[in-house]
């Protein structure tokens, strides 16, 4: 084990948390000085000789917070007599390479990118094995989840030497460029609502333009904040136009988190949280204040499911265990992955892809610009069928399958589907009230990632 | 076709001179300049209908003299009906990123990475594919020797969505770290030495001492200066071995170019250059300053073939077209390679690998140190069984066969040995004085990039 971690409950088991010291530039020399990066050790079920490393591959927030929301892993470790490192993300939680300045300009922010982040990750990997007594020949098996999904299968399609295989859970690596229709997330939340309750996504159609009738006067926008109990009260089209944004990213991150059961990961919710929201919303066809009187009771099940909020706050639509302000970064140089609504295949005010646009605010906000392209130039886009041993896993129920890998590409590029699946619901812990979908896609990676652990081990 | 470029005479062919605009930096988003690097098209035998591409993954020197000196690509152009295309490797020939500036401090330095270079050229055959009408489903195999070899193979292992496959000449891509012993280097060219003439190999290990001697006294330098024609006079003990470090450079680099016939690569030289070397260097026991005056004889024949050289000057062993600013910084960087001599497996005088003491002399001569690891966390050293379609080919004759991949690691990552071959003969024009080793290798190389572009035509 390595030494000098402080022991925290986190979630279900003990684990370590601890530092390592990384480049804060691995691809330059002119840069040579270290940052700590924390991460967690839980070795309770590991198989001293040389058993599996199931390694995290930390993803856009604090690393304590996607620890206790991957029961998954905590849940097999025991089967696979395996260690569980969960990495934290440079520039995400307590792993800031500059403390505060970190996101203070261009300058200090150079450093992240998710190249950078999966050199990160292999450099912890090797210090790990050859620190570790035992560890040596430990397979280590890369998971993640979202973003963190994409990271595990591009730190196998990179570094085959350093994990045998990987779990991309819920992973849109094709949400680029034009590989995938860009509408076709805004139609898989739209789909979500529609089968939650007749009238739902109608409801949700109608809305907007309620708001616009509303905001187009002084009333109405006082009503608006006062039906919304916003904290800070509209004060014109612009403050309206925000709260449109902020109400469909509620609706996206409702189907984030459909989860069959009661869950507090984004924000604390009942099961089928949609079905519920969707009982508010069953006649689209009210007058624009009893519909946004609906609208409202809806997403305060989302906001207020435990009645602690006084006010709503359209700036925060989810946790604060996610890093915000790198994401956004990130989203303005590599991570940039079109989305648009026209309104008929959505419930979404129609919005065209406007990568100019986005250039333009990318510039004012941050001082850089994005790139196309470069995440396909680098990973390779769909044309990935030489690499080996990743699981591709979506559920149908998740937006982001849009982009997400969903059939198989070869017999060791696995597809896996669970069509009542919200996102990464099979990294989460067991549950009674899973589907079976969840349960067989489980059955499934663990299959394959024990043959990967064994084709390892006869290697040597 | 790309337009625009300018048509010149390159060895034996009609090549098109062109320019591509680079990114500086691949992998942040502060700098966001361009820079124009020169690459060569050759298309007389191409298929237009999506014909394949040889790409040379230039290295460290001008792009047009490798283009010379690889007329194997010139050979199978029209049997494969392949464009060629040479691509010059940023901070060399004339495709520097900030122009004169280029070398000025590690902050323009800063760029010069193998990680640069291949998304350079990954970005590049994209360019190509898209812009060459008839190109987009063109398999492209990349190719290259020493640096560029490795390049090729590491181009590969880290964008196989990018090339089919590599032949990767005289590649010591294990040539790191502890992978292989530091001392077979210089034990094979002692070899070639030993093997090439009686009293040769032992001729040389004596004239260390014999030096050592001589340069004890101002009289003796006086009289080594006179006796090796040097363009300076040795002035002290740091000048003595200042000329013993060019001796040895002049007997590692006669090992590199030992070819079977009269060839021009780092000098021009005659067929099998040690032979006609170890011809003045029959008698190991002869007096200090009588061994000295067959040595001078031994390497006069390497500088002065042409007798065109005045003097000799112990400041330079090879042709001006290779970039030695460049390289001295990527041994400084990234490409730490150990060797070492202990005078009685080899023939030189015993010199420690020293890593202490190359990272002092990085930070003095260029601001930087040297990470002795990190190739191997980014490539994989031995651990590389994952990936495919590369062929590894080393010559028996060429000291860096030492770090070359030598034995198969998988069905499609072969090792080609050549056991009378130098330093990437294979790469070189077929030659009547051939011999059978060299002429099998390559019709095997040739044998397997059929199959690599047959496959891939079949996975359209």
């Amino acid at each position: 084990m390595p030494k000098g971690g402080e022991k925290q409950e986190v979630g279900f088991m003990l684990v370590l948390v601890l530092g390592f010291f990384y480049l804060i530039d691995h691809f330059g020399f002119d840069e040579d000085r270290t940052f700590k990066q924390r991460y967690l050790v839980a070795d309770q079920y590991w198989k001293k000789d040389n058993g599996p490393i199931l390694f995290y591959t930390g993803n856009e927030g604090d690393i304590t917070w996607f620890c206790n929301n991957t029961g998954f892993m905590w849940d097999v470790a025991e089967e696979l007599e395996a260690m569980l490192v969960f990495a934290e993300h440079r520039y995400y939680g307590e792993s800031l390479p500059f403390g505060n300045e970190s996101f203070s300009d261009s300058k200090h922010l150079n450093y992240l990118t998710s190249e950078q982040a999966l050199a990160d990750f292999a450099v912890l990997v090797e210090y790990l094995k050859s620190s570790i007594a035992g560890a040596r020949h430990s397979p280590v098996i890369a998971i993640g989840g979202s973003y963190g999904g994409m990271l595990a299968a591009w730190f196998r399609m990179k570094y085959p030497h350093v994990v045998v295989g990987a779990l991309a859970a819920s992973a849109p690596i094709w949400q680029f460029n034009d590989l995938v229709p860009c509408g076709t997330f805004f139609s898989i939340v739209t789909n979500d609502f529609k089968k939650s309750g007749t009238g739902c996504s109608e409801s949700i159609r109608n809305s907007w333009n309620a708001i616009n009738h509303l905001s187009s006067t002084d009333a109405g926008l006082q009503w608006l904040s006062n039906t919304f109990h916003l904290c800070s009260p509209l004060k014109n089209l612009q403050d309206a136009a925000v709260l449109k944004n902020w109400l469909s990213e509620t609706w996206v991150n409702l189907a984030m988190v459909n989860y069959p059961y009661k869950a507090d990961f984004l924000q604390p919710l009942p099961a089928w949280p949609i079905q519920e929201v969707c009982k508010f919303l069953k006649d689209p066809s009210l007058s624009d204040k009893a519909l946004l009187q609906n609208v409202f009771r809806a997403v305060n099940l989302y906001y207020n499911y435990t009645g602690e909020a006084s006010c709503l706050d359209v700036s925060q639509t989810a946790t604060k265990s996610l890093g915000e302000m790198g994401w956004y970064y990130q989203t303005c140089t590599e991570m940039v992955m079109p989305l648009c609504t026209d309104g008929v295949h959505d419930m979404f005010e129609p919005q065209k892809w406007d990568f100019d646009a986005l250039s333009e605010e990318c510039q004012r906000m941050w001082g850089v610009r994005p790139r196309l392209s470069w995440i396909l130039s680098m990973y390779g886009g769909k044309n990935i069928n030489s690499h080996s041993n990743i699981i591709f896993s979506n559920g149908g129920l998740d937006p982001w399958s849009a982009g997400g890998v969903t059939q198989n590409i070869t017999n060791s590029l696995v597809a896996v589907v669970i069509p009542d699946g919200a996102h990464h619901l099979d990294l989460r812990s067991r549950n009674p009230l899973d589907p079976k979908s969840v349960q067989q896609a489980r059955a499934l990676e663990i299959c394959l990632m024990k043959q990967w652990i064994e084709t390892a081990r006869h290697s040597h």
